[in-house]
């Protein structure tokens, strides 16, 4: 099955050739990086057929292993500085030199999910997304990935990369995210998507947006961290009570409002709740990361993918009081693991 | 410490003295009680003093051991059908013949809290619930209680009322509350009052207070639970994804919003994380009985309500995917539990 009509493939011109930034920096060499788009039609499972335009990102060596990421809803094509963007990444901590993301040994590719610019405004499938990767990959000329590495949402696309194409990719790495959405987080995210629709009904959708992203929050992180950072007595302001967390969780609210366009966010949240795929249908190696706490994606979820994965399959567990957000806090650990994940023999390949 | 200003004590003419309801009934009469109200004068905490109605219904033989029960936020003086009020109660499975809580061996207790008819919009403490309850023990002559079981919001005004009333009674049973609200708990709160908050920009206070109640439940259930009753795929609905739990989830929130003034909500929220108190100046046997799982008050602060209460403290822990809502629903356990705390000999008695 061909995804591509025609694919068109650009490479932003400013970029192309886009070398270490210089001026005024004391900082190391950025990496040499590509960004771009790709006009491809991609016909959607709820959607009907689109044309759409994937941006992405690519950096490291040509002749390097490409290794694909992909993050939470909110994550997109810019994991970490580059020559082509200097502002910091959504994973910054896990892609820089001497980690096992290192842009100097792999080439590292990364997009901005399908709807992430908001115009889409229909369901969108983990399927589609999956779809569209190997549609990308058809243009840049990418025949298999050496692995796919999944956080959250990006696990969810991972899975359905491997059950549609399984051809494109050696391995899988899927972190925090699992073969269905469990009943109470998607209920959790059902909620926040009727507080973005209270918001519209007024015309406040950046304020419904905000207050979803705080109870969103919640589910993100942890009773213990916030036992630890919010430790103190709440106020009395104008009469009402406010609490220790309550100044935090505004802040960021609002300023995931202010840069998330509405019909994103509601559409990448739908889009987790239709996320299911059989894990017996998963024919990759696969290794399953799982956080012990996470409020979203439950332990006993990790197992039974685990268990449909069968010989595919191998689960480690880290402990974390970051919860499902662990993978952006837990570097280190989560660099180990990944480092593990990447190196370990396929099969048929020795030790 | 008189708290009480000229306290004026009615019982309502029509339930005074009413008998078993007999009209139509296959049922066993239902036990005699009396509803009333007493008018009392309080010095509150943060909303200087009020002038009070508190509503209250009392079943059981006069000459029986007094029990005051009290239970979470939408909880109310009804505690389960009698003749003063045919309708069930809020706590139908644990009052009831041949359970601890036996209307025709105790003589029964329970209020309205302070606040709860919506018409107090100003800061309501739960030492103001315990100095209300001091009131009424002296307006219907009520020396001391022989125990105050109060579950939720109910076991922090018991914790209150043995602080600042220990006079009052001879034990305490705390059931999923602690000595304060605990932060991750109190910010799920915050976010569901802010919800309130936008539906009155559009003075759509009954759809605000809808949604908060739905975020509410799920911090009074598991995942657990959840994953066994709503595990089915989501649903297209006119181009939104609805999920399994959402029908369960509105309705109940629907109800809830029509019953419930949404002052009496937001200010009984609050009350929950204005609560502080110090378990070291609680001079009183108590059992506390928390929930492995309950997700609003973690089992760390029930261990840490325990060190602080010393001697006078022990803890039973109950597993249930209920959560928080166990003591609502895990009624045989929870009566075994209420046996054993009840009946355990008090310093200086013997077994």
């Amino acid at each position: 099955m061909s995804l591509v009509d025609i694919p068109h493939h650009r490479t932003d011109p400013s970029f192309e050739t886009a070398g270490p930034l210089g001026v005024g920096s004391t900082c190391a060499a950025l990496p040499a990086a590509q960004r771009g788009s790709a006009d491809v039609r991609l016909p959607m499972l709820h959607a009907g057929s689109r044309r759409l335009s994937l941006r992405y990102e690519l950096q490291g060596p040509a002749s390097a292993p490409v290794v694909f990421v992909a993050g939470g809803i909110s994550a997109n094509r810019h994991l970490a500085a580059n020559a082509a963007d200097g502002d910091a990444g959504w994973l910054e901590g896990l892609v820089a030199p001497g980690r096992t993301l290192d842009p100097a040994q792999l080439r590292l590719l990364a997009f901005d999910f399908v709807g992430a610019e908001g115009e889409l405004d229909a369901p969108i499938d983990t399927a589609d997304q999956a779809d569209a990767i190997a549609a990308l990959l058809d243009a840049l000329g990418i025949a298999r990935l050496h692995a796919f590495v999944g956080y959250s949402y990006g696990a969810l696309i991972g899975l359905q990369l491997a059950v549609r194409h399984a051809a494109r990719l050696q391995r899988l790495v899927a972190v925090s995210g699992a073969h269905r959405a469990h009943p109470y987080a998607a209920a959790w995210r059902a909620l926040q998507r009727q507080a973005v629709a209270l918001g519209q009904l007024q015309c406040a959708d950046a304020q419904g947006l905000a207050l979803a992203r705080q109870f969103a929050m919640l589910s993100y992180r942890t009773p213990e961290e916030f036992a630890e950072r919010f430790d103190a007595a709440p106020q009395l302001v104008n009469g009402r009570v406010r609490v220790a967390a309550e100044d935090y969780l505004d802040v960021a609210g609002g300023r995931f409002a202010a840069r998330t366009p509405v019909n994103a966010w509601l559409r990448l949240s739908e889009s987790i709740d239709l996320h299911r795929v059989d894990p017996r249908q998963v024919h990759v190696p696969t290794t399953v990361i799982a956080v012990e706490g996470d409020r979203l994606v439950p332990l006993s979820e990790a197992v039974t993918l685990l268990e449909g994965l069968g010989g595919n399959g191998r689960l480690r567990v880290l402990r974390s009081s970051f919860g499902h957000d662990a993978f952006l806090k837990e570097t280190d650990r989560i660099d180990n693991l990944l480092a593990a994940a990447l190196r370990a023999p396929l099969p048929g390949e020795s030790a």
